[in-house]
């Protein structure tokens, strides 16, 4: 690929260290822009310092915001008793999306990880709990992996203590998915958590 | 999605503009980005806008560059006599990563597609013609498609009267591939085009 010109072959560079780009989808990405109009480029640039200059973090949820504190914590018909903890600022938008939580959010940043060397001390934890009420209801939204469980049952333990209603989202078969190919942890948990009908 | 910050919003719109980048994709590169060093982003833009400003069309080869003309064009090593046709930039630099051409190259610009309106005027056949001398070989790489052969057809036609060779890349079973899965067009040709051992 030597025999590219120096510009574009940095642009494939940068574009594959992009998660989830190869070297080949790097390569498509730059000759498109190549033969597009110089706008294009300009547009997606600018678009991208932009969104680096504006985008901050929530001093209350930790969230990503433009106006800090965000429009969702300064939501006066949202349920203040009501706090769902998820791992990052993206999860908030999967729940967005379904219409169906009116409670607030509180992003960690992360999961517990010792060997990757994330301890309390560099999840939003402080944050949490000065956040937190006696009577509130506090829904653990971490992800369903060993780090995500862990932080779970670490919450659980600290907050538990408090009057505060601990909860967990429920874990079992997705919705379209299929039994013959579910795995046996997910089964488990779906069996463990039946509900009459 | 309402519940996004507008700029990151903007940057997921302008993320899924791009070949083979759906939704999903758009949305996990923009918090790639949010997450990462404001470096990463800034260093992204930049290699976008300083390929644009920089890359041109070759004024021999129409292939893409940074100084007219390419490097391949001025190259002297390089046969004179042996013009391989493509369609667009690229293609050039799979043959260039085979190090199996030594002869020039001409980009064409795309194919003949009269039903997408484009004729022969819009393709560069009038800066080939002019390349063309007596006694050259012209090999025409152009796509294995329909558009590609109409192509390859038509300058062998408008070459074919002048002292010009005109070959063509074989077609044939790929390697590597499965005799079971290649489809019925492509077991034609390479039927039709076997060779002795």
């Amino acid at each position: 690929m030597q025999s590219l010109p120096d510009s574009t072959h940095r642009l494939i560079e940068e574009f594959s260290r992009l998660p989830g780009i190869g070297r080949k989808t790097a390569q498509r990405l730059a000759f498109h822009l190549l033969k597009s109009e110089k706008d294009t480029a300009h547009r997606l640039s600018d678009a991208m310092i932009d969104m680096k200059e504006k985008v901050q973090e929530c001093s209350i949820c930790c969230g990503i915001t433009e106006d800090d504190p965000c429009f969702i914590c300064t939501d006066n018909k949202r349920n203040d008793s009501l706090l769902c903890v998820v791992e990052s600022a993206p999860d908030i938008y999967a729940f967005e999306k379904t219409n169906s939580f009116s409670g607030k959010y509180h992003v960690l940043g992360g999961a517990l990880s010792p060997l990757d060397g994330i301890g309390p001390d560099e999840l939003n934890f402080d944050k949490l709990i000065t956040r937190m009420k006696s009577g509130m209801e506090l829904v653990i939204a971490t992800n369903p992996s060993v780090e995500g469980e862990t932080t779970a049952l670490y919450l659980a333990k600290i907050l538990g203590e408090k009057n505060i209603k601990v909860t967990r989202l429920a874990r079992g078969l997705p919705v379209g998915g299929n039994l013959e190919y579910t795995d046996e942890a997910t089964l488990i948990r779906a069996l463990e958590g039946r509900t009459s009908l």
